[in-house]
C-alpha cells in the first residue's frame, strides 16, 4: 500500500518549522538609547533570563513534539478525515504555543507568575490530548496504519502519549502553588523522553 | 502520465503554513507595566476575546482552504500558465487573510463592526471566486487532469465550491445588518464542509 | 542521469513562500482608538493606497520570480557551488524585497517619491542580473543541464532574461523623472511574462 | 539501505529558509513624518549601515550553515535519537541568530560594540560546535552512514569543521579588543569556505 500522508506530513513540517522559528521574535532588544555600554546590555539581558528561559523551553517542546508527530505519521499510511482534523488541532496549539511563552517571558517574575505557569502548562495538557485524539483515531482502524505493525507497537506508542498526561496535569496543579516546580516537571518530561525515543523507537519500527 | 505538479503544491504548502502561522502574530500580550497581577491578566486577555476569536476562526478558514487545495490538486496532474496564476491569486489572497482577521479582531467591538465584518467575510467571497476559478481552468482541459478521472467527479468538485458562493454572499449581507450573525455563516460552513468532506473524497478518488 | 537539486529547490521555494507571506506584515492596522466608526476605517485605509498597492505589485513580483526559478531549475541538473552562490543571491535579494515594498508604500506619496521607487526599481534590476548570472553559470556547462537539452531551448531562456534587463533599467531612469510612470512599466512587463510564459515552456520542455 | 533522513532534512530547510528570511525583519524603515524629502531618507539609510553589514553578514552565514547541512546529511543515511538532538542543538542556534544580529546592527557603532561582537561571533563558535558534535556522534557509527563512504571522506568532512573552530575562537578574542577585525575574520571565513565547497564536495561524493 503507498503511503498517502506525505502532504500532510510535509504541511505539518511547514506550520511546525514557522513556529519553532517565529519564538525568536519575543527576544527583544533593548530601546535605542537606553544602553550606553556594554556593562548595560549585560545587565539588560540578565534581567531578561525569563525571556531566554521560555524561548528555550518553548523551543525544545515544539522541537520533541515534531519527534513525535514524525513517529506517529511513520505508521499512519491512510488518511481520513478525523485524522486530518485531529491533525489540524495539534497545528492549531503547536502554532498558538508563542502566546503563552510571551506570556511566560513577560509575567514570570511577578504577582502574575501563576496565571502565566498556569496557561503556559496548560497549554501542554492540551497538546498532549490533541496527541492522544490524533492517535486514538488513527488506531481504532488498522486499515489506517502501517501494513503489518503489531498491536504491541500500537500500545506502545498509545501508553507513550498517555502516561504524559497526568504528569502534564501535576505541572498545571503545582503552577497555582510553586510555578517554578511546574517547569522543572516540564523540562524533566521532556528530558525523559528525549533519553527513552531511541528505545521506543527501535522496537516500533 | 507523471505528476507534473509537485513543486506547484510544495510552494503552494509553504505559503499556507506560513499564512496559518503568522496569525498568531496578531495575539498581543498586554504592555509591559500595564499588568500587576494575575487577576489584570485574566480580565485583560478576556476583553481580548475577539482577538482569540479571530484567530481561531482564520486558522481553521485557511487550514479548511488548504485541504480543499489539497484535494483540488490531487485530480490535476499537467499545468499551465492559467493555472499557475490561479493558483496565485489563491496563494494572494490566503496571505492577506490575517489583515481582515487583525482589523476584524480590533474592531468586532464598536462602531466599525459592520465594516470589518463585510471586510472579512468578502476576502472568502473572493477566496471563493479563486477557487471555482482554478476548477474551471483546470477541468475544462481533461488533459491536465487524473488520467481515467470521471465527469461525475469533475462535478462534484465544482458544485462543491459553487454552493459555497452563495453561503458567502449571504455572510457578506449579513455583515451590513447583524455582523455577528455573518460569523455564524461563516462557522457553520466550515463544520458543514469538515463534516462533509470525508464522504466527497472517498467518491472522488 | 538522476537530478541532484531536489533539495536546493526546496530550500529556495521555502525562502520564496516566506518572503511573498511576509509581505503582508507591512499592512498596518489603525492605531487602537484612532477609529471611532466603519467611515473612519474606510477613510484611513483609502489613504493607505500605495501600502496596498506595494502589497500586490511585490507579491506578484515575487510569485512571477518563483515561476521563472521553477522554470530555470527543471533545466538544471546537477549542481556546482558556483550555481549554489548564483542561487544564494537571488534568494538574498528576493528575500530583501519587502524592505524596498514598506519603503515604497510609506513614502511613494511625497519628496522622497523618485528615490524610494528607484530603489524599488533597482532591487529589480539587482534580481534580473542575478538570473542572467545564474543561467549563465549553469549554461556554460552543458553538462549540469538536462540531459537532450537544445541550444535552442537554451539560448530562448538566456533571451527571456536578457530581455527583461533594459526594461528594467528604462524603469529605473524614469524614477528620477516621472516616478509612477516606472511602477507601470515594472506592471507591464509582468504582465506581458505572465502571457508570454506558456508559449515559452512549451517551446523548451 | 534507504535513505531515513527525508523528513529531518524537510524540517531543517524548513527552519533554515525561515531562519534567514526572517532577518529581513530587522531592516527598519524611518518613523513616519520623520523624513521629508529623498535626502533625508539616504541620510538615514548611510546612517544605518551597521544594520545593512549584520544582514548581509548573517544572510550568507546562515546560508553557508545550510550548504554545510545538507553537505553532511548527504552523508547520512540512518537516524538516531543523538543525531535527532544534535540537529536540533543546530536548529535552535540557527534559529535564534536574528537576536544577535539586531544588537549587532544596533549597537556595533557606540560603547557597546565589543560586547555585541562578542556575542555575535560567540553565536558562531556555538554553532560550529554543534556541527562538530552532529558529525562526530554520526560517524563514529559508520552503519548510520551512506553505504561505501571512504575513512578518508568522512576524515575530511572532519577537518572541514574543526579547522573553523580555532578561526571563530580568534575572531571571539579579537572582539574584546578590535571588533571590526572580528567580523573581518568572519568574512574571510565564509569566503574561503564558498571557494574552497566546490573542491570538498568532488572529493567526497
Amino acid at each position: 500500500m503507498e503511503k498517502e500522508t506525505g502532504r500532510i506530513e510535509g504541511f505539518s513540517d511547514g506550520v511546525f518549522a514557522i513556529a519553532i522559528t517565529l519564538l525568536v521574535l519575543d527576544l527583544h532588544i533593548p530601546e535605542e538609547n537606553s544602553i550606553t555600554n556594554g556593562n548595560d546590555l549585560l545587565i539588560f539581558m540578565k534581567n531578561q533570563w525569563p525571556t531566554f528561559l521560555a524561548f528555550i523551553l518553548s523551543f525544545f517542546s515544539i522541537f520533541i513534539m515534531w519527534v513525535n508527530h514524525h513517529k506517529i505519521f511513520k505508521q499512519i499510511y491512510s488518511r481520513n478525515s478525523a485524522i486530518m482534523f485531529a491533525n489540524g488541532l495539534i497545528l492549531f496549539l503547536v502554532s498558538a504555543v508563542s502566546y503563552p511563552t510571551a506570556l511566560l517571558a513577560r509575567y514570570f517574575n511577578g504577582e502574575a507568575s501563576s496565571v502565566v505557569v498556569a496557561i503556559y502548562t496548560g497549554t501542554f495538557v492540551l497538546i498532549n490530548l490533541a496527541f492522544n485524539l490524533l492517535w486514538f483515531l488513527a488506531s481504532r482502524d488498522k486499515k489506517l496504519l502501517r501494513p503489518g505493525i503489531t498491536d504491541q507497537a500500537i500500545k506502545k506508542i498509545h501508553n507513550n502519549y498517555l502516561y504524559g498526561l497526568p504528569v502534564y496535569i501535576i505541572a498545571l496543579l503545582f503552577s497555582f502553588w510553586i510555578p517554578s516546580v511546574s517547569l522543572i516537571i516540564i523540562l524533566g518530561l521532556w528530558i525523559f523522553w528525549a533519553l527513552s525515543s531511541g528505545k521506543i523507537e527501535m522496537s516500533t519500527t
